[in-house]
């Protein structure tokens, strides 16, 4: 096709884009900034997140601003997030990102710092130019060996 | 706009076409047919599942169909998927969906079944008039209590 190089073009600055919009929401994460957290999210963005319930939402304990603040304080410093190479598919203003997170963190109170992986997805639309998170979802799996315990401890 | 109506329309054939392709994925488990479950699949798709290891691959447990097929003979009888409500965001030549999904399933040798609620995400692009899965992301979260349970007790 003749546009190949425009469309190369395009992609790339889409990519740019949408993986500012992922470095910028682990920066908010370092900076333990709640509002940077939740900035690039629509209101009505369905969440799956590592802990229950199934979806987050306006009643549930990482569903609000102050959800996300309670659950900041059971850290101490930054709570950094780690992206592996996150792959962007894009056409037009909707979007999708599915990528392996590292997240290291303090508990409040401990000397030693903990790890683990875990898998994360994000839908985006562009929005009057900007692109947002309309949906989420973060998880590990888990074991089949009829413990049912999270694998928390998979390296990628 | 003056092309709303057209634009709805186009939306609704490709929402109607993107869960068509999860319809499908679900009878092919009813059926236990494989060949039917992998289909829609790329090669090259990035499938996190419920079970590890984060990502699966053609080395791993449940990434090739002899690993389905092992899966499916720990069920007597079809494996049910129930798709509660999905929401499909599409542009263009790409789109995601988000479901909650009940999977309903007899072990091999018992006399009961079981039923479970997990989250679902599909990544899709379409590829010379298909829509193909490029992505896939199935979990429960997990318990924050300290046990690490996998969360398969949970009703939307």
């Amino acid at each position: 096709m003749s546009d190949t190089s425009t469309s190369t073009a395009r992609a790339t600055a889409t990519d740019a884009a949408i993986l500012a919009v992922l470095d910028e929401h682990a920066a908010a994460h370092a900076a333990r900034d709640v509002q940077r957290m939740i900035a690039p999210f629509t209101d009505d963005a369905a969440c799956y997140t590592l802990a229950p319930p199934l979806q987050q939402g306006p009643d549930t304990p990482y569903g609000t601003p102050e959800g996300l603040q309670a659950w900041l304080a059971t850290f101490d410093g930054p709570v950094l997030i780690d992206y592996r190479d996150p792959v962007v598919t894009a056409d037009g203003d909707v979007a999708f990102v599915h990528t392996l997170t590292r997240m290291t963190a303090t508990p409040a109170g401990a000397t030693d710092s903990f790890s683990f992986w875990f898998r994360s997805t994000y839908g985006l639309r562009r929005i009057d130019g900007t692109w947002r998170i309309t949906h989420q979802h973060d998880s590990t799996p888990f074991h089949m060996d009829g413990s049912f315990r999270a694998a928390t401890d998979l390296l990628p």
